[in-house]
């Protein structure tokens, strides 16, 4: 039994600082725990009574019998250090620790959080801050949360991870109140020690967990939460998470534009986009859409069928799911036909949504109209619309529902117009998601027809396996520089950057470096053509800002040139150059960026459109870093084609089609120096790449490497 | 008393059709306005029984001993015509028809409606298909509505006015849950006679409506609707709708490309922004706005403070207004001060959002610390968050509040984060917007800082009174063409088209029509420099898909163009075309897109980027054009600001600034010659507008204009 599952089903819990007064926080956890019926041994600790509510106190706990599979420590902040530490010694599986005032209050509270993790040794630690676990499959609540006050929660087979107390008691009482139920609730907070991957590993293999739904603030393990999610994903569990933080600026300060386009919260989609892991973006969302999974059926086209006896709330519905990108086609000959036999009204039968009026609260009426629904080939999925005239009948659409859920695998789910909790917990109570928000069918709809149907329907063991190995392997390959730049640190110019992508594969402009008028002619000459002149300099990264760019020169302008930016450089910066690029001025290419954005969740290639569209059109493309390989072909052209400006690349009103084949292959090549290097490539950036025509290949214009 | 007045407030109601059983549909007006005690005359019509319920029937219309202020028609659609026409014989004032089986069914059901609105005659008509009407200032339904079963609904300073009546139920029982209250509720639906346009400026009028809330399916009189809408901006009352249709596709066949970037519902955007009419997009916004403009409180910046007892909660607000523009600052330093005087605790009250934890749960705490941060100029409004610790305590944030409420004139709204429906009433009930969606709290602080902070607050009675005459001034100008073009009909060729926008004032690139090759080089010689050369044609407008088009020539070139271009034209339309048009080249410039978009709504001026911009950026800005003039210099530079290229216009990394000056201009006069030519301007578009350097004007590169 692993440490993860004693904390889901603890033989043994101990309670320091256990309250005889069940009113009291303190007392409240004995007290849940005999309100439901836990069959293991309670161990309370308290120096101060013998008995609580009947079982038998200990005075410490060097006393207790044994080592208990779980200890809920009950103290304040300072002493729930030292009870870990005696916790820890008496060979206790985890602990606890539910107080507060550690991290969340700043640097002291940062410390004392740090002698709590040390006090812990080799015990884990759930919290601190933590308001607990609750396993509701197996009825065992290790928690002091009111919310656990009104009696059994519903049980189902949605887990919940919480980086928040306060929001998973928000949760579940939202989620009691609509009729959904959970499986595993658990609060991570302050992370000390167990975190979301430890939490979502666990419950890939809990056999009750269907669906994960994971409130997020910030991730403290990514490579090991990347590999956690992929074995969820070889299980076939989705998980489902609400990440606040989207409002943070996302400017950081780097040497490289690449940090400025790859806000902190474009790296998490990113993560979630490479993980497999749906986001969603209204609240409410992260309850109505793991209750939509929880149902294991998955919509397997976009065709949707609205059955309503109000027309209004159908109408309604029908431009939610338009806007989403459902369709909404009106019923087959055969469909309307059968619809038509049901009832004999004036109601056009022949539209979508199909609106039965008021016939509709007609029991058999329902039942029979659904049946013609589930059965048609026209529609993936059905939306049925509960109106204020079944507001007298609460279970009359659930029951019609339920009758016709065999028929077919397709997915059906309700829409409540009026207010009517009521009625909504007992459809999804019965296995039919219910929502009160147009705007929630379709995210349902969304989720249900992305993602796989079902737990275990998704991988084979043999793949799970595989991805359970993955997650207890460490990160990082091999890390050397190429020779010749092996003792490089800092930011390298541009002419030893584009050495290092070369290295790589990556082509760069025809440049050479010279120190004065005459090599530069020379240089000139060589090239003929169009010519650019840059200054050369690791230190000035914004060569236009001083004076240190010109172009359109060619050997006669290319000396004059150089004498005039060495004054204007040595103006700006009061340093003369010393070093100069001579550099092919490439023309019949379109520019784009592609660079590294990293920060602390891992490595993501960012690919953007070049110049002026970089920051008019917000065209840039971010994927995560892939953990053990570079990015394939396939990944390569799909950033590629994600591009707005894909259009003008490929040959858009005219303009000339360009070699996308070779800037998928560029891709590839900068992905494999980003996996080489690993931890010591700070900063890498190309910009302008060029893109020249079909079959003609690429070439870096300008660029920037900052190694650690 | 004028007839809607009649409708909110009759002296007299006869029920036609009126059953004596309260069960039945037809039973309940009678019996609804019984049990809220309605004052007035009551005269049921049913020929079967004398009395209903104590008040003597009458056996027909004729015998009513005196014309009713009100109707309610309870009879199926056909009958109803019938007594409609009595009703309207005998004097009623306004009769209500509830049943449906009129327009909404298709042709059939609108021949019908054709018919009952003949018998209404003069007499005013609400529906058919309504759910009716109900006064809840004054306690008069006038309605068959199940939701008023329930018993008397709170009253409040919002009107609803619904073009569904299953909506208007079903958002009626919401608000009663969140204990929102309203002054009147209007379903209009079929609009056979009165619709929105009629109802709001009703409304306008009716002191106990603060805030009216619309649901939209479509609007009938755009021009009506529009005066009516400035009434109540000038009355100081917000209008905030939800529109669906939001899904439809936007092409629209057209000659011109503007069609296509106008859909139906970015010209209702257009409309709702120029009426100044706030447009909510999430369904539960349209009960969460209004009741958070209700109070009268105008948010005058925003700087945010949240207030909180537990962390999780307090961060996901911050984020949700944050994603919205909102800022929370950290209390100045007083503040902080005055909170840490407040209670002493290790929590960190230097921080935004201000947690105070549990001791929040001491309403003197609670009700110093909302003080604090009332009488704080680092803070324009106020959000409270109620956790889960106060469940037990359900008036507490609202008695807190409520103390507080005098100190400032900011905003203070509520987010309830558990599932806790009764203190979310009760807060709403206070005057305290209370919303259980963090989206929702920024929904609402978005419409109190951009929209007035009360009624009568935003005009003078002259402005209203001005207003309210223009409401009923019919619509149109002068809608004569220049001479010279008067007779003009159908698609004009470019030629004719520019001729038309110079009339106005807008000019084009030199040209010069030709109709071979020796006039081609003659025009040629004349202009100089570059050339381009292009058919001239009304009935082709997609020039370059037929080899029209040719760019780049010069004197020597453009007779041997012209020979080809004739061929090729010949050889794609199977005619040769007779004229041709020389021009000179502007390559000087940025292209632009200026056109009329026009559909039920009216007429809008489109401004977008010009050339592969255009569909690249989807960068285009629609205005309504007003009904009674030109649109202003600032209002086209507005447009012009709001441009994602307008960086690229004003010299954006080293382009050349160009003329916005005169573009603005040519806005105004392309939005005069849309006034001047009212209906009969069909289509017109000058794709591309060339903008040249600053002081250098425009000119129209080529242009299209389609009359009636």
């Amino acid at each position: 039994m692993s440490t993860i599952d004693s904390l889901f089903r603890p033989r043994s819990v101990a309670i320091v600082g256990a309250s005889a007064d069940p009113a009291k926080t303190s007392g409240k956890p004995l007290a849940y725990l005999r309100k439901h019926g836990y069959a293991g041994a309670i161990y309370p600790v308290n120096p101060k009574v013998s008995h609580i509510d009947g079982v038998p106190c200990f005075p410490d706990i060097a006393s207790l019998p044994q080592p208990p599979d779980v200890a809920i420590v009950m103290l304040s902040a300072d002493r729930a250090i030292e009870a870990v530490r005696e916790l820890a010694a008496k060979g206790t599986a985890a602990a606890i620790v539910l107080a507060s005032g550690y991290a969340e209050l700043g640097e002291d509270g940062a410390r004392r959080q740090q002698a709590l993790k040390q006090a812990a040794g080799s015990m884990r630690l759930l919290g601190p801050n933590t308001i607990g676990l609750v396993n509701l499959t197996d009825g065992i609540p290790l928690s002091a949360s009111g919310a656990l006050e009104a009696g059994l929660l519903p049980a189902g087979n949605i887990a919940l991870v919480s980086q928040s107390g306060g929001i998973l008691g928000s949760l579940l009482s939202r989620a009691a109140a609509q009729g959904i139920g959970f499986s595993k609730l658990v609060s991570t907070s302050n992370e000390a020690d167990l975190g979301l991957a430890d939490i979502i590993d666990a419950l890939v293999d809990d056999a009750a967990t269907h669906v994960i739904a994971l409130y997020m603030e910030t991730l403290r393990d990514p490579v090991r939460f990347r590999r956690v999610a992929a074995r969820a994903r070889a299980a076939g569990k989705p998980i489902v998470a609400f990440k606040i933080g989207r409002s943070e600026s996302g400017a950081r300060s780097a040497v490289s534009h690449t940090g400025a386009m790859s806000g902190a919260d474009r790296m998490y989609e990113a993560l979630f986009s490479d993980a497999g892991i749906w986001r969603v973006y209204d609240f409410a969302d992260l309850l109505n859409v793991p209750a939509a999974l929880a149902v294991g059926r998955k919509l397997r086209g976009k065709r949707v069928a609205i059955l309503t006896s109000t027309g209004g709330a159908g109408t309604l519905v029908a431009d939610s799911l338009g806007l989403a990108g459902f369709e909404t086609p009106v019923p087959d000959a055969a469909t309307s036909e059968r619809l038509r036999s049901i009832q004999h009204t004036q109601s056009a039968l022949d539209r979508n949504p199909i609106d039965v009026t008021l016939a509709g609260l007609d029991p058999q009426v329902l039942r029979s109209a659904i049946s013609a629904l589930m059965d048609s080939d026209t529609y993936d999925g059905i939306v049925a619309v509960v109106g204020s005239s079944a507001l007298a009948q609460p279970d009359l659409m659930a029951d019609a529902i339920g009758a016709c859920l065999h028929l077919s695998a397709k997915p059906v789910i309700a829409y409540v117009s009026p207010h009517a909790p009521h009625i909504t917990a007992r459809l999804n109570q019965r296995g039919i998601p219910a929502f009160n928000a147009p705007e929630a069918c379709a995210a349902a709809f969304l989720a249900m027809h992305a993602l796989p149907g079902g737990p275990a329907s998704g991988g084979s063991e043999a793949q799970m396996e595989g991805a359970r190995e993955a997650v207890n392997t460490p990160n990082g390959g091999p890390s050397l520089l190429p020779a010749g730049l092996a003792q490089a640190s800092g930011t390298l110019d541009e002419a030893s950057s584009k050495l290092l992508f070369a290295r790589f594969g990556i082509p760069s402009t025809r440049e050479t470096v010279v120190h004065d008028e005459v090599q530069a002619q020379a240089a000139a000459v060589q090239f003929g053509g169009s010519i650019a002149l840059k200054i050369l300099s690791a230190d000035i990264t914004h060569k236009r800002d001083v004076g240190g760019v010109a172009l359109g020169l060619d050997a006669q302008s290319v000396g004059p040139a150089l004498a005039s930016m060495r004054r204007q450089v040595l103006e700006s910066t009061g340093h003369a150059p010393r070093a100069f690029l001579v550099q092919e001025m490439i023309t019949d290419a379109d520019e784009l960026l592609l660079g590294l954005a990293r920060d602390s969740l891992g490595s993501a290639i960012l690919l953007g459109a070049g110049g002026t569209h970089t920051e008019l059109l917000s065209d840039t493309q971010l994927r995560m870093q892939p953990l053990d390989r570079a990015l394939r072909f396939d990944e390569a052209m799909d950033m590629l084609r994600s591009l707005k400006t894909w259009s003008l690349l490929t040959g858009y009103r005219g303009q000339p089609p360009r070699d996308v084949q070779a800037m998928a292959r560029c891709i590839q090549s900068f992905s494999e120096m980003v996996l080489a290097l690993g931890d010591r490539l700070r900063e890498a950036e190309i910009n302008p790449m060029f893109v020249r025509g079909a079959g003609k290949g690429v070439v870096a214009g300008d660029g920037v490497v900052v190694i650690d």
